[in-house]
């Protein structure tokens, strides 16, 4: 986030930049296609947002970061806008209570999908007229609009999954899923020998939130981290074995949590007639899925599911000295990129690897150990765009790899999602460490 | 409701009973056919439903209580619909949850209307088909449907206006309101002398919902009632006069209430740029109207406005006494039904009628000091719409009269309405009695 | 209330005056001398005040509205009291939270008690010096604060009872009660014709609160009332028929309200080891008696029941009639008061008495059917004490009669005791009408 | 917390041992005696528990975990204490709600001290008896148990201080303050070298608790560490600065807090009637003492003066190594320990010692930039006494140091005290790092 980020991978004309940007734009159309004014409309808690108001939100986020300073004649689309589509910059001025965005009925679909289409024909429009050294100096705003961008489509998808689950008929997003034809394999380990590494995202000139960087140092011990992620049928085998029952597995918050809401599997698993367990997906109430990786859990389930089986979560410093030890980013396995290849469901490991563990760039963002701390010598963002992290370091747990909601090109292995410890709504499962 | 219920003033055939039906209907699609499916998706608060709810409702309800017991061959048009569109009918099976009938984006709002048209015509058949004899049996559940809709009709403007204020820049449900062409005049008393009255819905075959009977007779003691409602530019003497600061005027719970929820004005009142008050009506936020009734206040502020003036509000037995004495029913005022002539606010009371109060059946329902109880030898309906009224009859207030937003033909003398004492989203205003 | 209430039938001398002042404090000091210090500091839920604070509350009435005013050389105790004591008199300035009088630890009970004794001596001093005439003017106010006493004697065994059941072992408030030799007699009727009749207090002279004024008329229909109170074991047929799970009984916020707090039976009813009944009683947990009346249920229990029964409950006016008619005033039954002969719970009725209804004036307050709602004409009494009752006519139904724990010499059969319909704590049972 | 825990430093005789036994429960009994029952009876909000809950408690702890496995013979005092003084071990049963335990008034305080002398009397003849190898095996028990007496000494002071301050008139816990004499001293910095360090504490025999192992190395980067902490009067700067007022100093959550709950300064300011800051002490509501350290302070609030200051909160390892760097146990100030001396408020810093930073074991909790984790190896200890302090490691700051209200002994560098990072009751403030 400095000014030395050169970027240098990037499209280094503005017209084949305005083409990347047209690209990743155009995959929140395509995810929000199917869905109706009124599913667009309702923000089914206070977590979620409804559809619409993401589309307009990170379309504000171009509008305001970038034409407003940039283009003295842009004409603003609608000055309430403002107002309706800041998420929570206070430096930006006021806005729309985050649990009351549902209430925004007007605009409706129409017009924020006018205001996409108004916004983006005036980025491509200066794109195209910027020479090389303006969008050297613009390039880190524009790829954090980018990459904000497709944050929000993961959250897209969190949300309306959400939403529709409230609907006490379980209606899908689409007709059905791809059919996925891994199996699983048994759990193994791999031996990570302890030391002194470095992690972090280096001052390199690829794309990095502020909340990776500095670089720097780290004492492990030896570990031994899990071959692939716990399944749905282990998680049963906790379930069955009274896990939601016994207080020694579970964290004090955690245990009271679970009594008061009432929990008893994870968020979107449902009994059927039968009294089997299944699911809700985005093709609806489906069998539960043995072999795939256990998803829409909290950081207290994934803790006590760790605490039933004797081990426990990795640190988020051990899952990145492993990922890199193992080189998992140049080891893309089939099927993933899911967003891309049309799976939106974690999908089973398959079969063994003796080379690396498995899944770690998808499926299911993994719980870590690890609160979300700034790394030392973290330094926000100067002005707004630095509210983009730092104010939310406290009380939230580091999640590390990627799920099957991220969008294509959105993962490194230095990024660190958190969320609070209670929150289920993410494509959120976990690894064991040892 | 008794079988005794001839109502022989209704149509004595099948088919012009069933043009009768074809225009209530109608004009629920009328009212709404101006609203999105976004606008018509929210619930901003629980008292609130959905517009999209009470189109599916109204038409659940003749779907449930006649389609379905009379016409064996009638096709259900959805199943899970049983449980989305009943209301409270504990007698009917389970159903969604009333705070989340906003969640329910499927289905959506084409679908609704592809559900009324369904149930329109089968109905119309149905009527078709009728014998008078048939008809006769069937009249009052007919009729109770009809009178349901309409009620459902006010409440649908009820909500949307609150839906809509709910959007941070006030947007309107239409461009302007007609103008209104009166002023009002000075507040002058008529005198009713005590004695035994009788009040209550006499068994005279019109319809009537059950709350409304048995009549009985009441003592009255000598009372005056006010020649108008109380207006906007009064009760903002009562502001302006530390009316929401002074504890003297207030019941203790309306005290507690106004203090922990912060209100200092009528629920639609807010502050222009300039400090003077303006009013968010159907065309928007428009200048406070200083001569129209004061409209959208709870029981508690109507109470208090009447200590701080030194009077009191009329009990309901007062208050229809005084109807019937000065023979209303028989006066309607130029201008109103306001919903058939345009006008969806409360409009001023003219010039003083040497003859009897003005506005009682119109403009804003009147808060009455009556505790919505059931009268001497009340008998609720048997089956399921006993639990029309019956189960209500606590905690509630009378109000009497009808309101700018009541359907046309939907008013009687008779006729109970009540809310919980805080409520001010109804069109509620009050009248002073002495 | 008035000027006009001449009282004299009470002692018209200040010393003999004093010798009433003294017997009615003294019975406060004798119900909680058995209370430790703990005891009396706890407030179990916010409708509940500690012991201490009673004792506080009481002495603070008599200091404010008596010695203020009346001796301007009255030493004030202590200046703070004036926040702590102040239980809800807007006019006499700000005051400690209700929901917060658990947390005044200090004064101690010690320093509470020297008050009363301070207070007590200085009224002492004063009766002794007031001349027939000043006694005739300060009588109204004197016998207010002696009858504010009583009402909170009675709220000192309400709460104190809540407050020891709070404790997990049930302690008990003393070692046994006295034993009761009662049986109970199979309920019958007694019938009042219909009529126009009087209720309410009569400017006789005798005290009475503002409530129960002005007398005025009603017109009632035949009507007739059950011969004694509904008892344990016929409301435990209701629990055990379903009562508590089906929702044809219940007003719909009194179905919501027993799920929402998972109600099953009556406030102190709770099984033992062997899955029978019993309930918690001054002496502790005893077997449920199943002759004696029904205790310790809402507003919404007593209606249920009597849906349940095919019967309702009467009105406060019927009640009143009935009470009169059959001149229950004159007819006190054996064992009763309770609190003079020490029975602190409610006793069977015994058998059956061919000429009135029983227990009338003791055992249990009796809900009615009537919203707690203004007397026509109602005039509430000038200044702060006319804050006693007005402000409360709101949400509250009466309850008519007296309990086992109202104080003797406490008792008229035109007083009107109310509560909210879901508060259970007071000693409340039900009569049924027909 | 291992078998090789040998703390060969304490008395290795039974009747020696009793000796520290004795003193050390003595302290409990000093620091309660000016209590009245009625002041170690209330609860003043959930996180606060009665005094005499502590005192139960922590014999309870003796009698449970010693006396009962240990004495065959011993007789349990009252069996029913088992779950009112059980805190949070799951593993003992069922226990009184941490939030109801204000509502316990039996036993009353006179019972708990006989409690405490029935226990002490058991365990002093326990001890008597106990051989060496016999002691051997149980100190870690019996340590255990006395620095949790020790632990629940500073609750006690932390919870009573909150207690008295919710009286409205601010009653003392004594009659003044020792004067003290301490001025502060301008804020200066020392160096500490980055590296490779090792922390927690060794397994060297002397007493810890399990979270504060196992020893292991941290890497650390150069940083400094402030003279002394952050006072009264600097403090006073960021509140006048508009630091409550002014969103870019704040984590996002904190924000959301203090306009929640209307923060303007720490928990215990308040002003006077010039509207000068004073605080609530001990000895009552004194002048803002501004030389001292500043006090109840949450995380949030500590976070945020340092980012106004522009600096930073040390990591809990940057403090542990700096404490050891300099030597900071072997320097204990003048006046500290100030329970000993009679101090129970944070003093002056005084005059700058050029060697060391100076009050970084006394005065006040130190909040930590560094969540409550695990270190890495952490193995709770088995049994009940393991949900000591493994279950709370999540959503809590770490807090360095001692304060004011520790008891002598109960200090040590690698301690880790821990709350969460909106809690103010304890005496929490804070040093700075850069």
């Amino acid at each position: 986030m400095t000014a030395t980020v050169s970027q240098s991978y990037l499209p280094n004309s503005g017209s084949a930049y305005a083409r990347r940007y047209s690209e990743v734009r155009a995959q929140s159309a395509t995810l929000t296609a199917r869905l109706s004014p009124e599913d667009q409309q309702v923000q089914s808690m206070p977590d979620v947002s409804p559809t619409k108001w993401h589309l307009g939100h990170t379309t504000w986020f171009f509008e305001t970061f970038i034409l407003r300073p940039q283009r003295p004649d842009y004409r603003v689309f609608d000055s309430s806008f403002n107002y309706l589509f800041n998420s929570y910059y206070e430096a930006v001025g006021p806005r729309q209570l985050r649990a009351e965005r549902g209430l925004i009925t007007r605009p409706a679909q129409d017009e924020v999908l006018a205001y996409r289409a108004h916004v983006d024909a005036a980025l491509a429009d200066f794109l195209d007229e910027l020479t090389a050294g303006e969008l050297e100096d613009l390039r880190y705003l524009l790829e954090l609009g980018l990459h904000h961008e497709q944050q929000h489509q993961e959250l897209i998808l969190m949300d309306i999954k959400h939403v529709l689950s409230r609907n006490p008929f379980g209606p899908s997003y689409r007709k059905k899923e791809p059919a996925a034809v891994y199996g699983t394999h048994a759990l193994h380990w791999f031996d990570v020998p302890g030391g002194v590494y470095r992690i972090g995202h280096a001052d390199d000139g690829h794309f990095t939130f502020d909340n990776e960087m500095p670089a720097h140092e780290v004492v492990l011990g030896d570990f031994a981290l899990a071959s692939r992620c716990v399944t749905n049928g282990e998680y049963l085998e906790f379930v069955e074995d009274g896990g939601y029952k016994r207080a020694e597995f579970w964290h004090s918050d955690g245990w009271a949590l679970i009594n008061r809401e009432g929990w008893r599997a994870p968020l979107y698993w449902q009994p059927d007639k039968n009294g089997n367990w299944a699911e809700f997906t985005f093709a609806g109430v489906c069998p539960l899925y043995h072999d795939a990786p256990v998803c829409h859990v909290s950081f207290y389930e994934a803790a006590a599911y760790a605490a039933w089986a004797g081990t426990r979560l990795p640190t988020e410093a051990e899952w990145e000295v492993a990922a890199r030890h193992f080189e998992v980013a140049r080891r893309p396995r089939a099927g993933a990129n899911q967003m891309a290849s049309g799976y939106l469901r974690p999908i089973p490991a398959g079969e063994a690897d003796p080379e690396a563990p498995q899944g770690m760039l998808g499926d299911v963002w993994e719980w870590t150990e690890s609160a979300y701390s700034p790394y030392p010598g973290f330094q926000a963002a100067p002005g707004a765009v630095g509210e983009y992290n730092g104010k939310f370091m406290i009380n939230q747990m580091v999640l590390r790899g990627a799920s099957c909601a991220t969008a294509p090109g959105h993962t490194r292995i230095t990024y660190r999602n958190f969320f609070y410890p209670h929150q289920r709504w993410p494509f959120a499962g976990f690894r064991l460490a040892a």
